[in-house]
């Protein structure tokens, strides 16, 4: 089989106004950046509303193991198979990180014959919003900076300054660095550091947004830090939020692209998916759901993460209301669950978990019936998609069938990398079933429950641990938000991603454990209160020998080494 | 009279493929974004080859004063005035930096009747060239603490490292940091800091690269410090220049925006003044010498820094030759000069600077004089545009006419910022004589010229010196450089611009001076050395109340604060 980037370059694709007109998206409607990508004016929320609303349906995962189980790709081939069972699918995920591209990954736009293209758009810098968010970012930053150096008029109690600065590349030097040596006139010496843009308040703002004028609204109520009153110091404050959202007035415009089969894909915001809630842009999908029979929206994580915060805060926000969750299983992730494996991001795969074992499929199968049930707890119908790999045996397929039909959920296997839409027709029609069943969607906590019921309702249903435990730092801050009216927000986990609890070397779906709350933080603008439960890194760094090292171009110009 | 952005939003632009069409560049290469804003893919380079060569006019100036004189709104006039006396015209530019516009400026696209637009686009993100140059300089410079942080095989001498990071924002307190504090995994520390996006040796590349292949090489032979052993470590060495030429893969193209009066303006590259040449980059000119009858450039700065430089540095790596000059001269600016007044941006003129006094204008005429010298010493024909003010008297206007022409330049009075093309008709008149005439252009210097001999060259010939003191730690790295084979490179004298000698204080044309050589810089992918001759500031800081402030979107979404 030809590698993703000779895949990609042999796609027909269409012009991108073809592509729109097909979703009802006239010329008026869009923003043409050269042939192939194109930016949707938020006039089409309000232009479309009246066109009927296409099913959502959100692609989610069991827990993964560092290497990905192929989400975006089954989220890519769905949509493809879709259009080859006669039906319209529009497909929405966020934005690959350049940092991470020229890091470990070297791309990330689904793979094999279910690729969103251009690749090379989709993973360098696509329309720009990255950047946009990174400017808006660091001219808050530059503005609080000179804010003290100028007097400090709002008396900022510098030490409570929780405003960093944020790029788009792997720089673990940056990650804690001393600002403002030199001169008098070189600004205030203080520590801080740089984030990757991905980590941005900025980018949750964006994914969560639902006008410019919210958008407007959102980045005002950023919170910076506090003064030595303790009272919040925000955005707005510092007179910054009006440049910021002239800064990020381009970038709130969704991204359309295609896949190699046609398929529309809206592209936009990357939030993190540890300490944001990992789902592309609330505009994307306000515009989506009404462009097609299907809108398929993608998640980060495993469904313990990025659909639960799919569920509680992105619908929550936008008040969508998703009609089937499919959840990603793959046999190598599962024999990892058994607890007997052990997969490493770079290295090739252990020997032993390419043989024949269904028993160990069966072993870690915990963690499918557990990311199933979290699925099930919001209402919504569950369809699990076997993401088959060319070394999986039928045995194994057959295990995940028998656990996923013993939970109540549908069930395909997908062939989709290998053979593009037409290897996902079986989970299409599952996906169709599903979601014209009667639905039960609820939240799965109210507004006004405090930060601690909410932190404890998804450590205890979601998770499955026995209960919370606070460190005395995170009380402190908890009691502060609530004091400042921050209570209402939902609340979001910073937790690893490689185990349904808090402590990663936990396989499988783990029990008798309780999670240990370490600090809170509060991210006022984008709309949410995080809460940090394990070591959570929002600045990656370069390994030995990173991607970057053999991404060229070639002596016509072509790009290499992408993938 | 309305203000820029009124009048901006005013404008009835033509869709900028008609543009495009007008100079002959077809739909095959060209890549829209929007609707008024394109980028010229590099094959128009030989594409247009066969076609007639324009006569090629580069704008300079005087030297200016804080304020600016109005050079970009001249070099829009001119443009503009061709099309209204029936040649066709295409315009090169820089491309602002969104430091200063949410710091000092506001915005950068021209004034009144003589702007570029769309000006949101051009003073915003456009099409995110800036931000690729971010990027790519940044991911150099992971790239290098990750190698100090892996063992430092190269052996690199951590105190010999000049290669800084980069950002498009005013921020005082980046200048000087230290990185890499934390834990072990967080890098090495070491201090270091940030310039702004413009002062990147990238931005350097970016202008004076001649296609792809040429930038991949550049952005190779960048010197980012020596080995302990005194050898230059470049960005090939680290592995960095390919990625960072896939970053650069769009930036390399020009961008196509019009003038109010729908003039094509080719926008590319913002290399900073003072530590780079200061001009637009080659490419587009590559372009836009074969797209009408004139090709209308603008250098930064005054004659003595800008012009000298588009000469002896992009038309020594062009291989264009330039027809005429223009030196746009201001009435208030030669009166500073005559050392009677201070002014100072961001408060009003004194009042005594507005009272009609041709005997001032006169005794300043000494700069006026001396930058028509510095064009003529090239052997190209000087045209002098007295960029009118609506206070300005007859009596002045006839003093800088008699000046002009008792140099041998030709000149005329223009109001185009009032009056828009019309306002530039002489102006353009006496341009197309000028350009018309025999050339005798020549470099000042030839590549085999010693550093010493070029920098001299210049402090004497233009900035009229009486000779140059090295510092030793100069002399030492001029020795350095000369043995590593970068002595056949041109130089650049980094001095003030309020100045033709490397004095700000001094105004008029100074004589009796000598030059200061304190440090001497290379670089080496960009293809020049530079000299600090002065206090050079490469990351600009906030004022109290930057123009951020006052930038927002009103209640319809549309921008306020521009201008």
């Amino acid at each position: 089989m030809n590698n993703d980037l000779t895949i990609a370059r042999a796609a027909h694709l269409k012009p991108i106004a073809d592509i729109a007109h097909e979703m009802g998206i006239g010329p008026d409607l869009l923003e043409t950046y050269g042939n192939s990508v194109a930016k949707i004016k938020l006039e089409a929320i309000h232009a479309l509303s009246d066109r009927p609303k296409a099913k959502y349906v959100v692609v989610s995962a069991i827990t993964p193991t560092p290497l990905g189980e192929g989400k975006t790709t089954t989220t890519v081939g769905l949509g493809q198979a879709m259009h080859q069972v006669g039906k319209r699918a529009t497909i929405a995920i966020r934005q690959p990180s350049m940092g991470p591209t020229f890091g470990i990954k070297g791309g990330a736009a689904g793979g094999g014959y279910s690729q969103v293209v251009p690749m090379e758009s989709l993973n360098l810098h696509l329309t720009g919003d990255m950047h946009a968010v990174t400017s808006a970012h660091n001219l808050l930053s530059a503005m609080l900076d000179n804010h003290l150096f100028r007097g400090n008029e709002l008396n900022i109690d510098t030490h409570s300054i929780t405003w960093r600065r944020v790029l788009d590349v792997d720089d673990r030097a940056l990650r804690n660095i001393v600002v403002g040596l030199g001169a008098r006139n070189d600004g205030i010496p203080r520590q801080t550091g740089f984030d990757i843009t991905a980590a941005s308040e900025i980018m949750g703002v964006l994914a969560l947004s639902t006008s410019l004028q919210d958008l407007r609204t959102r980045l005002g109520n950023i919170v910076v830090g506090y003064t030595n009153n303790n009272e919040p110091v925000t955005a707005e404050q510092l007179r910054a939020a009006g440049a910021m959202t002239v800064m990020m007035r381009d970038a709130i415009k969704p991204n359309l692209l295609q896949t190699l089969e046609n398929t529309p894909v809206l592209v936009h915001a990357g939030p993190f998916g540890n300490i944001a809630h990992g789902n592309s842009s609330i505009v994307a999908d306000l515009i989506g759901i009404h462009t097609g029979d299907y809108l398929i929206t993608e998640a980060g994580f495993g469904a313990d993460m990025g659909a639960e915060r799919f569920f509680n805060i992105k619908c929550r926000t936008s008040g969508l209301v998703p009609d089937a969750a499919v959840v990603v299983a793959t046999v190598r992730a599962l024999k990892v669950h058994s607890g007997a494996h052990r997969v490493v991001a770079g290295k090739p795969l252990p020997s032993a978990i390419l043989q024949e074992n269904p028993d160990e499929v069966y072993a870690g199968g915990a963690n499918l019936r557990k990311q199933i049930e979290n699925i099930k707890l919001h209402g919504v119908s569950p369809v699990v998609a076997i993401n088959s790999f060319p070394g999986d045996f039928a045995s194994e397929h057959d295990v995940i069938r028998e656990i996923a039909e013993s939970m109540g959920a549908r069930v395909a296997i997908c062939t989709n990398f290998s053979n593009g839409g037409k290897g996902a027709i079986e989970l299409a029609e599952m996906v169709a079933e599903a979601a014209n069943e009667p639905n039960d969607f609820h939240l799965l906590y109210p507004d006004n429950a405090s930060l601690r019921e909410k932190i404890e309702t998804i450590a205890v249903k979601v998770y499955g641990a026995e209960g919370v435990d606070y460190l005395p730092a995170a009380n402190r801050q908890i009691e502060v938000y609530e004091q400042n009216g921050f209570g209402s927000l939902p609340v979001i986990i910073a937790k690893t991603h490689l185990s349904i609890s808090s402590d990663p070397s936990l396989k499988g779906a783990p029990t008798g454990w309780r999670m240990p709350v370490r600090e809170a933080r509060a991210s006022v603008g984008a709309g949410f209160v995080y809460l940090i439960c394990g070591d959570i890194s929002t600045m990656p760094g370069l390994s030995t020998h990173p991607a970057a090292e053999s991404i060229d171009i070639d002596e016509s110009g072509e790009i290499v080494g992408l993938s």
